[in-house]
């Protein structure tokens, strides 16, 4: 019954989906996960580090793209890294460092995640992620959460050479499935992405994991819920 | 004889001055001093929802950028206050939010920063600021700050509709002192906004006021202090 509902809706005039785009970093995968071994590392520092390396990771892949100075997101992290121990004066041996990096191949995923991609293919939908990762993180972080036969497509920034929000990633996602950016779905738990992906053309659903305010730009992802659970609901899949 | 001797520096190969451009939020303006109104209207919180509020109007900037979604600083820096006030769980009313935003033309100066000016305007040196503002908040702050006589241009990233650190911002400044980057010193307390600015081509000199460890950008900026009283030892002024 939810198949053949999921057919009609799939169909239906402006909600025509031929696919579903998901990013990885944060919406598959728990970045904060990195806090525990952070924290067995850097007693009572743990959180803190987690969360300056996220952002400066961020800003790294901003501040790179608007300027023009690709790397890609392995060296951007191992940046981020060496900055935010600085920064929160923690002695990162090279030893600590490759085992932190170490861990972005083994981020366990979001408990709701590897259920939902399941029911998502049950459907027959098409899933794909379009991600700042550069290829061989993201193969080693699919692989490892035993994900790799449910993507279609393992859409890279790399391939553009510049990270999110370039209009240049997103576009990778309509060139994959050769489609107009409606008839796909772009999920991800950063507000930011959600909303710069609905500027780009996609509808676009939040998985608001923290219970964050929305971002404050003039735009707001179409949907948006705590966890993927809601997916469901707002493809019409009920 | 600082005079004399800053005559010949100038001229020197590779140093030729024809100007020094100036970044004002953070730089000459103490953004964070909004703190104090801040804690006033919300106990408790002023520095927590000031150092909030500047990272969302950084993050603003950057995604509408990269997005190309121009709006003008004033709007991008009342956004953030919203979303900030949303994410601490403050209550911010019509009239709290315009005191706030009223604040952004009359922030204090640094202390090192009038006098350093005067001192390189008496030395003969072209001036003039470079920033992410509206021309008119600018006008507004540096009239209010008695700095307007000191600057022969008020570059604002208005004028391309883009933001730091897009390359189109930074060119402002060789095109209105027509004259190389590499003859152009640009001064910043924003370690990124000296790094980018550095790839842009100029010479760079980092008021790192908060003791932060450098970007790691793989890129460097040419001279760094912890206020701009060792500008002029960075400039062959003595």
């Amino acid at each position: 019954m939810a198949g053949n509902r999921s057919a009609v809706d799939r169909d239906a005039p402006g909600h025509r989906l031929s696919g579903i785009l998901f990013d990885a970093y944060g919406t598959l995968f728990d970045v904060y996960s990195l806090g525990s071994l952070a924290e067995e590392l850097f007693p009572r520092h743990g959180a803190a580090l987690a969360t300056l390396w996220r952002e400066k990771q961020i800003d790294y892949s901003r501040l790179r793209t608007l300027c023009d100075r690709y790397v890609d997101f392995l060296t951007i992290t191992k940046d981020a890294l060496l900055h935010s121990c600085a920064r929160l004066r923690l002695d990162l041996s090279e030893e600590k460092c490759q085992r932190l990096l170490g861990e972005y191949v083994r981020l366990p995923a979001y408990p709701d995640v590897l259920p939902a991609l399941q029911r998502l293919r049950a459907h027959g939908i098409p899933l794909a992620i379009l991600s700042n990762g550069s290829p061989e993180m993201l193969g080693s972080a699919i692989a490892y959460a035993g994900m790799s036969e449910l993507f279609t497509y393992i859409l890279s920034a790399d391939q553009v050479h510049k990270f999110k929000t370039a209009p240049e990633v997103y576009q990778l996602g309509i060139e994959a499935f050769d489609c107009p950016a409606g008839h796909l779905v772009f999920v991800s738990s950063n507000g930011w992405d959600a909303c710069c992906a609905t500027w780009f053309g996609y509808r676009t659903f939040w998985v608001n994991r923290a219970g964050d305010p929305v971002e404050r730009l003039g735009v707001l992802p179409t949907g948006e819920a705590r966890n993927m659970n809601d997916l469901f609901g707002f493809l019409g899949l009920g």
